[in-house]
């Protein structure tokens, strides 16, 4: 199945928004974890564990895999074909580059590690794009804003004629690229940019990072992702507040409570997903 | 040495600018040469053999090698050493992300893979350049004129006052960091963009993609790359010309004889380094 008839069935039967971000980042481990290779497989094994009914896909950043050595690199792989057995996985790796190697990232991204789906930059233009989406049952994320405090110096220029540059890329690619298998990331510390992106492309998938400690606001994100259909067409990330619950030996648990508990906060904005 | 130091030594004692790019496509390879890992290593090291003596700096995509499977990504460590020893490397990775990521990054890329040099991608913002400018020893090539046809889409959009993004990007870039380990990369199929960027970065690298098969052209490339006292501060970028220049058994010659002659026509377009 598609990635996105995948995501599409997992958030009615689960009830859920939630991407769970992978970043294993030693520093922030529970004390009782090895830091090693070994450790950090363990540790992902047991968050994954933890929220495998809550999370309705998965999301490891290649660079918290890559930092770790080659060991990490290794272990992203699996870390994908686990948490992938049953919900998808994006790999976080902003790949952007010209035509003939975003081919090769493509290959990279989804059979050397397995993701059924990406995050890509677009600061190439299309045709770094397009490789990516002739695998069908795949799934690109573009970044159009996103939520650090640098997003303002290239991604909200304002151009001549009017609109800022993410609102004509938008549009640009919304013409360019009819296909279905590609949405936005749009960060929820930038809510009005994130309303202008779902009034261009109303039905398209948004990943939203940003909430919690990038302080995003969660009602505001949930209301302002509503595909025409009243909807949210989203997938809300969150990493550290889950993986770093708890430092303790119940990091699991602390793990799956703040899950649910992030869950359980989008069910208060919104009606009851039928 | 930083890696500064060692290119601007380098130019001097080859005479040269060139720098190779190691991207392994098993499609274009050499018919004598297994398609396996262990081939793709051995014909790398067969090229950094044959050019050892010309190339100033090496360019492995990180794209072309995580394309070859979890045995690509452990050759790319090894390529990276294989080549450091007597020329510095620049991972081709293109990295693009939030500051807690980027940091990341550059651990994957100088510590796990040993390069001494990345290549950025700037859409992110300053955030997510700065951490990597933090390791001093090392060197950043941020894009700014992709050599793409792509590159139009964003990159050369008219800003609103005037001037294109990538100039204003350049503009902002120069000020906010004054640090001397970091240039630009901009294609050789840009001239003109290649010449704006030269007057706004007077006197830092660029790498310059796009020569011969993507159809830029070396002289115009020389003179307009020029810092303020008549020395191109350039990094010339050759890939497919040379690693597959003959895909007989004789693909080791070809590829120091394209070389060479890539090299002497740079002294064509020059008075000599001295």
């Amino acid at each position: 199945m598609a990635f996105l008839e995948r995501i599409e069935k997992l958030i009615k039967e689960r009830k859920s928004y939630l991407c769970v971000g992978l970043d294993p980042d030693l520093d922030k481990f529970p004390s009782l974890i090895p830091k090693t290779i070994d450790g950090v497989y363990r540790f992902l094994a047991e968050i994954i564990e933890a929220t495998a009914d809550i999370a309705v896909v998965y999301k490891p950043n290649l660079a918290f895999f890559g930092s770790l050595g080659l060991g990490g690199l290794t272990i992203l792989g699996k870390v994908i074909q686990l948490a992938g057995q049953e919900t998808p996985v994006i790999l976080d790796g902003k790949f952007g580059d010209i035509g003939n190697t975003a081919r090769k990232y493509a290959t990279m991204a989804f059979d050397t590690f397995g993701a059924e789906a990406v995050t890509l930059n677009p600061y190439l233009g299309s045709d770094s794009i397009l490789p990516f989406l002739e695998h069908k049952d795949t799934y690109s994320f573009i970044l159009g804003i996103t939520s650090n405090p640098g997003s303002a110096e290239v991604q909200q220029r304002e151009l001549a004629g009017g609109g800022l540059l993410y609102e004509h890329l938008a549009m640009d690619f919304e013409k360019r690229f009819p296909q279905l298998n590609w949405g936005w990331v749009a960060g929820a510390t930038q809510p009005s940019a994130l309303s202008k992106i779902r009034s261009i492309s109303p039905s398209r998938f948004l990943l939203i990072p940003g909430i919690g400690a990038q302080g995003g606001e969660l009602g505001q994100v949930m209301e302002r992702s509503k595909s025409p259909d009243g909807i949210p067409m989203a997938l809300i990330n969150a990493s550290r507040s889950i993986l770093y619950a708890s430092n303790t030996s119940n990091f699991k648990e602390a793990a799956r409570d703040a899950a649910l508990e992030l869950v359980g906060e989008m069910h208060t904005h919104l009606r009851p997903v039928s």
